[in-house]
């Protein structure tokens, strides 16, 4: 009697836990996707905003023809109108106005072929008629969806061919006397255009995303990156010598991989930004594709530092005297030009002519040239090649690594005339480092020659001859061309690099 | 006289030849189309098919209803249906049946919440009905707006989201009575599935393009374009030691560049591939992740070969007899990971399991060992550091690549056991090399310590110990595992690689 009991108590006991599971179980997603959607809110509060927005234009045309049905006959009007508000309207206003005038050029062209097509149509009488509209509609819809593929006409005007497609089938297939097709095209016309309208006023309107403004972040964010990386890089690489350990939030050396996968982002936004108009500090036709040319330059130079990043912790050990001569100059390569990177990356930003940056790339060039000479003319010497090559890989990496920041040091110069940048304060010096060596400017041969005399440690004549603003060193048989990265002169600069990084190439 | 006709006849000529001018230049434009257009179509025939496809679906469609009227009230379901066709129908099976699914079901959903909704709003009566449309109206686009910001929904139901932002607000706005709100639903519903059925058939009846199928090539492509580089980069090594120059066509110097941005081509053709059924030898369940998995290896490999690619040319000199020693090394594990890789990319392509994969690896692992051994034991003696530089580099990062390779090579392995490929015949020896080093496999520890004694050039002794199927060489102090890259053992063999990558990483 009582195990009975007892079981139905068992039975009703599971009867009510088995719901309250499924409920548990159900309140916990619920709790986690709040935490994704809080997440998500406070990476980038525009997203609320643009989700608020969306719901406001869509509102605001489906009241309109709410309140005069007499416009929508039997609502067709409302359904295309907030159709196009809904398909229209993209988290950038660039986007929106692009997928906007797409959608309203196109309507009307397609609007305006269907109608003849359909006056066509009806000319040889009803039994030819749907032949003649099918033959049309099919070799439109084959010849815009072939066009599709094109790549230029894909980045741009994608939509609207699919638009044209679209619109032409439907006008000229309606099964409508002529008067009523036209009545149609018109409508349809007037409601898409009131759509696109609504999308767009509301996109700018209230708080306005700009594609243009986001590229400019995320390139300068890019380059950025990678001047964290080389100065973290110099730093940790200090520390491995030091205590022979590194330290553990290693974010700094993951920061630059977002700059590997960055490339088709950079793109789309600089097709919707050249929908924008000005705004801000961007004119109309701000070089958007300049941004482009950087952000390549900073993902080629990100693809150096993805080989580079697997090196710091190669060699924990006792460098011998010339290895930290050498990891000397590594770190004030990696220094140099991960400074250089961050004046860049702040100019961006600012908008403001980068004028410091010169000379932080002179001097890694400087330090370059100093573990060239170290390399040359240290044989013959009691050196463990073993143990110096990581030293070596990573000295030879660091150099491809300075060519790039210096193309891309160009690339910021022409971005910053072209889209006429104003002019920061120059400062005639780089702040003092803690490395041995002091830092020259083309303004010092002398110091210069006594640098290289220092690094390359070597009691060898050095003919210093300056040729049209190029300085150039002769040491041990091989010219090295240190120039000031001129905008007048880029190429020659790009030139003077190549050959420098042939002399280099290690 | 005779001046002013000549000057009549110039006037004549000019405006002659000013609309020439134009046809010309129209005509110039439209060949230069023409032939852009040639070449999509010769690149991939398929574009030219899915064209006529498209067209053949939405000419199927608009007939359809063009014959019965009756169907639509006004040509308003007409349209529904052609639009859906219009904007369902992809380029590919996959991403045709992901939109066609996402559309029905988000239409049957929000038609039926509009309905409930729309009932709700007319409880109260005429005045507070427009306010309460408006508020479900806009709570609903803005909850599904922010929706679509989450990553995993947007990847694949990003389009239903749309559409039910979109039929949830067209249903129950319209100013319909109640009766006529389900009739629209209910047409809308019909005309949505009739045109994806349509859509659907045509894509998947008519040469049907399987993104399942793109991504198992374009994954087993990229890994041969990384073998084709490896192969050639030896070849072209080996050149420019011998003729001080190098071929003219280096495509294959190029070819893996695609690889470098081919991650989101990857992803979104696995997100494709998810929604088709099973097709030629694909099961419904293909494991597609695994594809991404070794897709983004070899995106990783290949940032290691761009850095490597900028090396062949960087030493036109006579090498010396160390050098010449190292270049040997160098260009054995180039081709023979460049080998390794091959295979694999062929192995994916048959559908085979890889089984002639292995004693290239092990191969590449021994010339790395060798190349080690060179290194460590020729200090003291008259080696120029900056002439052997380039060699170094090119040495340390082929070590870096052959531990991508090795970890390729297990991703297949894996695929061809979770795909059920079938088994290929095993070939127990790889081809005998031009190397000098003989070939040793896992069956002659013999044979590989005199590899090793051969290469490390040294007379101290090697005790080699076979334990548990790693076979570890005890070679001055540092043990190398070469290890046969077993499915069953992949996490040792992989912790073994580690091992092996911070021995050598120089």
């Amino acid at each position: 009697m009582e195990s009975v009991d007892r079981e139905r108590a068992g039975l009703i006991a599971r009867g009510w836990r088995w719901p309250w599971g499924l409920i548990e179980k159900f309140r916990d997603k619920m709790v986690e996707a709040a935490r994704k959607a809080k997440k998500l809110g406070q990476e980038d509060p525009r997203r609320i905003i643009h989700s608020l927005k969306v719901g406001l234009a869509i509102t605001l045309v489906s009241l309109i023809y709410y309140f005069n049905p007499a416009y929508g006959d039997f609502g067709v009007s409302t359904m295309w109108a907030v159709l196009t508000v809904v398909v229209v309207f993209e988290f950038s206003v660039g986007a929106t106005l692009g997928r906007g005038l797409n959608r309203g050029l196109a309507t009307l062209l397609a609007g305006a072929l269907a109608v003849g097509a359909h006056y066509l149509a009806h000319l040889p009488g009803r039994p030819a008629q749907p032949i003649i509209l099918g033959i049309f509609v099919f070799l439109v819809a084959a010849a815009l969806s072939f066009l599709r593929f094109f790549p230029k006409l894909k980045a741009r005007y994608d939509y609207a061919l699919l638009i044209f497609i679209l619109t032409f089938s439907l006008v000229s297939v309606t099964g409508y006397r002529d008067e009523e097709v036209l009545e149609l095209a018109q409508h349809r016309l007037s409601t898409v255009l009131i759509g696109c309208a609504t999308a767009m006023l509301v996109s700018i309107g209230i708080c306005p995303v700009w594609a243009g403004y986001d590229l400019h972040k995320l390139v300068a964010g890019n380059v950025e990156k990678l001047g964290n990386f080389l100065e973290g890089f110099s730093e940790e690489y200090v520390r491995v010598l030091d205590d022979g350990e590194s330290k553990d939030n290693k974010t700094f050396l993951l920061g630059y991989k977002s700059i590997l996968t960055s490339k088709n982002t950079e793109d789309s936004l600089a097709n919707f930004a050249r929908w924008e108009p000005g705004h801000g500090r961007f004119r109309f036709r701000h070089p958007w594709k300049q941004y482009q040319k950087i952000g390549s330059l900073a993902g080629q130079c990100a693809y150096r530092i993805e080989a580079l990043s697997s090196y710091p912790h190669s060699h924990i050990q006792v460098p011998t005297e010339i290895q930290s001569k050498i990891q000397a100059a590594c770190t004030n390569m990696s220094t140099e030009s991960g400074k250089a990177l961050k004046e860049l990356a702040s100019a961006i930003k600012s908008m403001t002519k980068p004028c410091s940056v010169d000379p932080h790339i002179v001097n890694s060039k400087i330090a370059a040239e100093s573990l060239k000479s170290l390399l040359e003319t240290h044989f013959c010497e009691d050196v463990d090649l073993l143990e110096l090559m990581p030293t070596a890989v990573v000295g030879s990496l660091l150099v491809e690594v300075i060519t790039y920041v210096e193309e891309i040091a160009e690339s910021v110069h022409e971005l910053s005339s072209l889209a006429h940048f104003k002019d920061g304060k120059p400062e005639p010096e780089p702040e003092p480092e803690p490395e041995p060596e002091p830092k020259p400017t083309l303004e010092q041969p002398q110091q210069l020659q006594q640098t290289i005399q220092k690094f390359s440690g070597m009691d060898g004549p050095h003919h210093i001859i300056t040729i049209n603003g190029l300085l150039s060193i002769k040491a041990s048989g091989t010219v090295v061309n240190v120039t000031s990265t001129d905008v007048t002169k880029g190429s020659k600069t790009k030139s003077n690099e190549r050959q420098m990084r042939h002399v280099f190439s290690f």
